[in-house]
Order: structure tokens, then C-alpha cells, then sequence
């Protein structure tokens, strides 16, 4: 089993006319390859899963085993309300190679997805996976948060990997590292907070950013277990407002924006979500070029 | 086509140890088919949609055009983030004598939401369904809301028929109403708003309270119709309670455990939906006997 | 005492440079004296109470008596969070003529601002006040919001007078007034409510267009009074935009813009508010055409 | 001036039947007189500061000045919405020997209360108070969040100290950190906070927990001072169930029962705040001896 930890970029799917481009997934993989990442996170939150077909995102999983380098890990993001479908499509996704499940927090029912709910949910979806799971909490999309004490008990279960927690509330990073037993993985899940997570525990970061400075989000790691914060804190300062451009911000559009004017491929996101208009494209190249990204 | 108007319960989906009940869905549907209910909508929220897989609901809908009698409108839920996806369900599901498609929002990426992301969601969708559809707007499982100017937009489209809004803002029912044209059917999403909604235009309701009020939410309508305010109003308060608990309160779990008292099927919601424990069940209890509806 | 109920503009607060103009307010309500309002609403939320000094309040107070017609009902709003300070205004006030004080929910704490602490606070208050109050439930600003259970509570109290509920949804005014006794008045806060409260029970509303528009708010209570729902729901129709722009879209700076337009003194609200732009004024003048409270 | 850093509690404001104890509070800051606290906030959230008169806000600040020790710092609340209102008492506060004011955001009209509000509004105080103030970012209690972007232009005045932010996004601290000039204090506003704020650039922090912790809400403050991340990381984590108890979970109520609990003067909260009952004072104690506070 490879070690869930370090940073691993949830990428974006590529489109060329709204549809699936494996060609532009290669292109980008083989960039992403040379680099010191840990893996790939393949439907997640910045791939658009929520605007993929089933039959589109298994294809993606299979495009992305291929392209992936041999030590790579691959995690696919496979969680919907329903545990049926959800154990189907990890299932599915294992047997092309996933290494872990990335499953959201169900949320449609929110009032009711308390720490019950989510037990009973993660623990029954743990049983039946082939592969191990980790919990993702993105209160931004969800509407729901899950609390310290549900991941502590769902930590327990030996299927259950870890969790992705993307807030930038320390406070729950330094519970979740604490409360819960080594073999467990917290994980980061916004790169504004990869300083403040690494020195508090956290063993990795799935992060937009991660698509367009691996290298700076995996400095920040180094420098942290160095022993550097100094260096680790600037560098960190220097990434917030990029982040906030191609997350809070911009979103999905202004990462693909990004890209593009990185050297991979980003292109348009798929409808409803709207491309970056010219205003916004500017503001963007302006942020990347005060962070150092962009070169002047 | 069958004219959109009239109450028409979201139908809860009957599971018996968590598997769908397929025999406990025609027990239902035969005693709400001599009801004056205009039809029947399957896979709403309180249908526990998202916690179907793609093969269970339209076994689901088979089955409800089945048992539903001739005159009954037949509408399913079908909306979901991706537009290929709620197209095709929704098309496979015209296949299945479904009358019209509820198509929620769509709401993951919650900040970008807005006029121009429903505008092209709903025409790209309506574009290309072989049935009318039906915006749902739902904020309190979406954590997004429509806006009158959006609805506007979108009533212009020959494909959509109409709105389903369920909030208890009634000053949306009045701007839907008034800046839509006739053809276009504002309806209701919860019972406590059937009174106030058929006096300023809707022409109908979409409640989880006709599952097992089905008499006294087509009267409310009724009353209105005649000019009856008095007896439509007095009515519309002793509602409000019983429809308290069978939506906020308790929700799905309280609405099924209503049904058991009332000699419809209910039984367990599906996972992570709990049942309803003792306690809040004698709660129900004394509010089904103070609105009436329960012999005390 | 003077009977609770029609309608009520919570008055504007006119300064010049800055500083109360007392001339102005004179000039303000000799118009409104010779319209139907029920009565003067001072230092509510249109009226930028949270802006003032206690003593600009008192001298507020004291120049409406003055300048108000003998039939006018007068109200203060006197609420904040401290008990004592309430009290203390509210009495204050009553030495001043007011005939009510409208009493803000508390709401600092707002984790713990649930029923017991409700009832405790309005209690208390009601059992110290030489004056009757009237319960202000305004989520917008306060961002708590008060349950129909501790209006019932509440209402058993022989000195607080009702409730002005300024929210949207109707299901609130049904349930405060089929819960609470005939002397309980129930108001409706805003304008978009008028046609639906009244024809739900409510006695009277306090509402903000009421300032520019109050032949039109007063007609629509009539209109109901009369049985003529559809001139009434007509009326409402119109007016929503307008109410719309007077307060959601551009705050007290488009009701005191629209003051100005229309033959009152609006002015504008004092810092740390700002005036409405140019652009946004010329919005606010189509909507004012259109709604033919502005001629074209 | 004494400088603005190291560990401040907002301290409670002792009552006895519901009136202020002016021996009580003698009695504890005698107690934390004898610390390393830096020194003490009255007024703040904790000190229930919303639910006082103007009379005892300044007998308050009388006091403590006369009972803290002369190295201590002294700084008191005094922001409300009103400008006129906050210059008024924190000029009054500043004749009294208060060192810094604590001045909220404003936030009743909370839609309009952005950048260019927030901009206005503080340096519009600042312009015109003999002492310094501090910016207080509590959106849990105010509903609005303020932007780097408004902190960073509010720094340039000259009679802005620094910013107490009670949130738990480090994300903020940080960019406050980064973005603006050294002579800028940024201070955290809960105990959470203490070792990721100190680890990015934090001076201090005002801190309910601080009340009843005052040894190791410094001492983790010492640590990061000397390097010694793993204890603090450690002595942070112990504090995080205890802070979480005497904040979010029990409020000003849970606070002060801990400070009977521990040798302070605690007392009840004014109403409409209410005393812990039974049941979470048991919880409460078993927290203190989990953190090791209270002996077992």
C-alpha cells in the first residue's frame, strides 16, 4: 500500500468543447510527473465530478492509472448521498487501480448529517470497499461540517484512511492530529493552510494549488520538516492571495485559467460553470505575476 | 397533455430492510388513487432520491405509472449537477410514461449559483428533454435560491412548464406569479404555503403533507376556489403543525412513521436517515390527534 | 390607548451634514399627517436607530410628538441587549408621549437567544416599562430569529402589545395569529407581506415603503378589508419591486433616495452608510416609473 | 505606551444578584495580578459588556484601572455602531487610564457593512480618540467578517494599533501578518489560536480561556517564543477541550462556572444569559480534570 501523505493536487479534467480530452489529461500528467508530488486526485471538487457522466468519470480513472508514473498514488473521488452508489463506484474504481476512495460527506439531508448520520454513512461504505477510504469535509460545497468526535470514532475503523479537511480552521486540524491514532492521515485540503497544517501534524495536502506550483506547495513541506518555518512562512504568505485567485475567488475557471497561462491545459470548465471573462483573466495574471509564478 | 395544477404529494420510496418495496409502493398508490390528488412525483426529496442508485428509480417510476390510475399526473425527480446526466434520466424516464421532470438546481458549486449558471443549466436541460420540465427550488437542501429575474428568463422557455419553490417566502409566489405568463404554473413546495400560495395565483402544490392528508390539502385548495377564505385559512393553521413535523422537525423519518399511523406504508428511511426514536414518536402521535388526523 | 393596528412607516432619521435635522422631520411628517398612516414608527431600523445618540434619540421622540396629528399613534424603538438600558429608554420615551415601544430581540449571544432567553428578556422588560411594547423580530439584522412557541409564551403578558414579524415567510404571521389571543397584534415588517398578512389575520404592518408610498400601502389593507382580493393582490404586485429597492437591494440610502424623488426629505443616512451612487439611483428611478410612483 | 502583545483575558464581569460586584472583580484581578498576563480587556464579549449600562461600563473601567497592577495594560470595549456614540466612550474610557480600545465592528446593517463601511467607520474613530484602538473581528457575534484587504488600509492610520480577530481561520492571520507594517499588532481572539497565531506572526492574544488559564495560555505563548514548538503543539492541544467549553459549547455562562470552579469569582451571567444547569456543570468538571485544571 503507498503511504497517503504529501501533496497531491485534485486535478482538473480537461474538456475541449465540453467533451472529456484524455489527450490534455496526458499532456498535463506528464508535467505533473517530473515533479515531487505524491499523487493524483482524480473527481474531486476542482475535476468537476458533480458534472461527469459515470461512464466519463471511470474513463478519467483509467486515462489517469495510465498516465500516472509508477509511484504516484491515485485517489478517486467516489462519494454521493447514496452508500449504494457509492461502494459501486469505489468498487469500480479500485479494480482500475485507485489506490483510495476520496468520499464526501453526504449532505443533501443536512440538518439530519450529524455525527450519527455520518457514522453510520462513512462506517457502512468502510465495510464494503476494496480499497481504503478517506473522509472528505468541504463545508463550502457540502453546507455540512463534520465534528471532532465523529472523526475520532470513525477513525477506528481500519478501512477508514483518513480525512481531507478543507477549512481553513486550524483548530480542527490540531483536534483531528490529536484525538485521533497515528495510522490515521489529516490532510490539508486548501493550500492556505499547508503551514499552518504541517506544523500542527497534518501529513499531507490535497490541494488546488497543487495544479499549478507543485513545486512551491511541496517546498512548503520541506521546509517544515526541515525545521525552516521562516523560509516555510514566507513561502506560505507568498502563495495565499494565487490560492484565493484560483479558489474562493475565481473557483474551477480561474484554476483552468491558470493553467493555461502556466503551461498546462486548463481550458474551459463545463456548463453551468462559466469561463473566466477578460477582467477577471487580468486581475488573475496580475496575482500570478506578484507571486513569482508568472514571470514579469 | 395532462394540465400541471392541483396537490400532488411527493411519494415516499417504501423500503422493507433497506431494499426497495415495490409491492408496499402499489398498497400506496392504491389508496391515494382514490383520492382527488392530480398525481403523484417520484423521486423527490421526500422520495429519499439521492439515496437511490440510477437502476432503482426508474424501477421506481415503472412501477408508480403502473399503479397510478389513468387521470393521475405522473412526475419524477430528475435533476443532478451534470446536464448529460439529467437529461438522460430524465429521457429514460419519459420512456417510462413519466408526464413531467422536477429538475432540482444545481448547487454544488454553491458562489457560482447564480442568474446566468441557472439560466444556461435550465435551457441546456430543456433543450433537450422529451418532456417538460419543472425548476425546483429547494435552499434548505441546496443551500442556493432562485431569483425572480431567473425565473423570469427561464418561463420564456417552450420546455419549461413551471416551478415548484419550496420556501415559506411568499413574497417569491406573488413575483413568480405575477411576472411569468399564464403558461407557465407557479406551484407550492410545502403545505403550510398552500393557502397564502392559492391566493395569490399558484395553481398548485407539491407537499410531503398530501402523502397522508391528501383530503385536507386538495380542500384548502378547494376552499380557495370557491372564495371560501374563511374555512381555507382556518384549515391552513391546523395544518401547519402536522406539516411541521413531517418536514422541519422531523423530516423524511417523521413523514414515514406518519404514514404507519395513518394506514399508509411508511417503514425506515434508508441509511444515514434514521427512523424516528420512541420519544419523537409519541411527539407525532399527539400532533396527528390535535390536527385531527389521528382518532385520539 | 390607541388601537394597534394599520399602517405605520418606521420613519427616516433626516440630517443635514451629518447632524439630526429637526426641520426636515417637521417638513416629513406635516405631509404624512395628512395621509391615513395609522401612526409614526421613530428610531426603528429605517431609521437608523443603532446610528444615534441617546439624547438625539429623546430629542427625535420629543419633535415627532410634537409634529405628529393628535390620532397619530406614536412608537419608539427602544430595544437593545441590555435589560436595564431598555427599560430605562423605554420609559423615558413613554414621559416623551410614546404610546408603544418596539423592542428589538436581543441577540449578542446569538448561540443562546432561544426560547427561555426570550421570555425571560421580553418578560422582564414588559414587567418594567410604563408602556406597552411590541416584540421586533428582524433576522436580517440580527440574525436570530423568534419560534411561535415563544410568541405564544410571550403573548399571555398583559404589556406586550404584539409583534412585528419583519420576514417573508407568511407561515410565521399564520401561526403567531391563530396561537395568540385577539389582543395580541400581529404586524407584518415589510411591505411585500401587506396583502398576504392581511388576508391571514394581521392587524397591521410597519413598513418601510410605507414612507414613500402610503396611499398605496394604506389602499392595500383597505382593498382586503373589502373583500376585493384581486385589486388588493394587484397592488401588492406593484409595489413589491419598489419595496424591493427600498430596502433588500439598496438599504435605508434607496428609501431616503426615494424620499427625495417623491416630495419628502430623504437626505443621506449617516456614515458609516453611504449615499446611494449615481448608478443605482437611476435604477431606482426606473423601478419608481414603473411602479407609477414617479411620474414618467 | 505599553505595548500591545503577550496574553490579555477579556475578563467576566463579576455580578451578585444580577448587580455588578465591584469587590468580586477586586478579588479576581488581585489574583491575576500575581501572573504573566499582559493584562486585562473589560468589556469585551466576555465581560457581558452588551448587557450594561453606560454608568457601569464606566464604574467598571474605574475599577480595574485602580485594582491593576501598574505594569499591566489596560484596554477596554467601547465600539457600537454609533461613531458619535464610540468616540464618546472610549474618550471617556481613555480619562479613566484605559491604554487601548476594543472597538467592534459594526454590524446591525449587515449587508451594507464591507470594505468601504468598515473603512470609514474605523478611521472616523480613530481620527478622533485620545488612545488607540484595536479592531475586534468576531463575526460569530456580529454576523460580519472583515477582508485582509480592509485591514490592511485601516493599518496605515496611525491611531490603529492592531486587529483582536476571534475566528479560527489561520488563513487570516496569517495574510493580516503578511500584509501589513510591523508596528501593527495582530492578535488572536481565542485560545485555539494561540500556537498557530504565535507560530505566524501573532504579538498576542485576547482570550476568554486566558481567565481561568492564565499560566498556560502563556506559557504556550513562551514556548513558541523559545522555539519549543513540540510543547507548545502539546500544551495547545490539552487546552483546545477546555477552551472549546468555556466558548462555543457553554459560553460566558460555562466560563464562569469555571471560574467558581477554579478559585475565582465567577458568579452568574446577567440575563437574559442563564447559569450552566446541573448536567453541564458535570460535563464541565470532568473537561477541567481531563485538561488538568482541576485536580481529580
Amino acid at each position: 500500500m503507498k503511504q497517503l501523505k504529501g501533496i497531491l493536487p485534485p486535478i482538473t479534467t480537461p474538456f475541449i468543447k465540453g467533451e472529456l480530452s484524455i489527450e490534455k489529461l496526458e499532456f498535463n500528467i506528464s508535467k505533473w510527473n517530473s515533479t515531487s508530488l505524491s499523487g493524483y486526485v482524480v473527481m474531486g471538487s476542482n475535476g468537476e465530478s458533480v458534472l461527469l457522466t459515470r461512464d466519463e468519470k471511470l474513463k478519467l480513472i483509467e486515462a489517469a492509472k495510465k498516465f500516472a508514473s509508477e509511484e504516484k498514488l491515485l485517489i478517486a473521488g467516489t462519494g454521493s448521498d447514496s452508500i449504494k452508489e457509492t461502494i459501486n463506484l469505489t468498487n469500480d474504481s479500485a479494480k482500475l487501480g485507485v489506490d483510495y476512495a476520496l468520499v464526501l460527506t453526504p449532505s443533501f439531508y443536512k440538518s439530519e448529517m450529524k455525527h450519527e448520520a455520518f457514522v453510520k454513512y462513512f462506517s457502512l461504505v468502510a465495510d464494503s470497499t476494496d480499497i481504503p477510504i478517506i473522509i472528505y469535509n468541504v463545508p463550502k460545497f457540502t453546507g455540512v461540517d463534520i465534528e471532532t468526535e465523529t472523526v475520532l470514532e470513525l477513525s477506528k475503523h481500519q478501512n477508514i484512511a483518513g480525512i481531507k479537511n478543507s477549512t481553513e480552521n486550524i483548530r480542527q486540524i490540531i483536534e483531528f492530529v490529536s484525538k485521533t491514532k497515528n495510522e490515521f492521515n489529516v490532510l490539508v485540503g486548501t493550500a492556505s493552510m499547508l503551514y499552518s497544517g504541517f506544523t500542527s501534524g497534518a501529513v499531507g495536502g490535497i490541494v488546488a494549488l497543487a495544479n499549478i506550483a507543485p513545486k512551491e506547495t511541496v517546498q512548503i513541506h520541506e521546509f517544515v520538516n526541515q525545521g525552516n518555518l521562516i523560509d516555510a512562512l514566507s513561502l506560505q504568505q507568498k502563495m495565499i492571495p494565487i490560492n484565493k485567485a484560483v479558489t474562493s475567488k475565481f473557483g474551477v475557471a480561474g484554476l483552468k485559467a491558470a493553467m493555461d497561462l502556466l503551461g498546462y491545459y486548463g481550458g474551459d470548465p463545463r456548463v453551468p460553470l462559466a469561463p473566466l471573462n477578460e477582467l477577471n483573466k487580468n486581475i488573475l495574471i496580475n496575482i500570478l505575476k506578484d507571486s513569482g509564478l508568472l514571470n514579469n
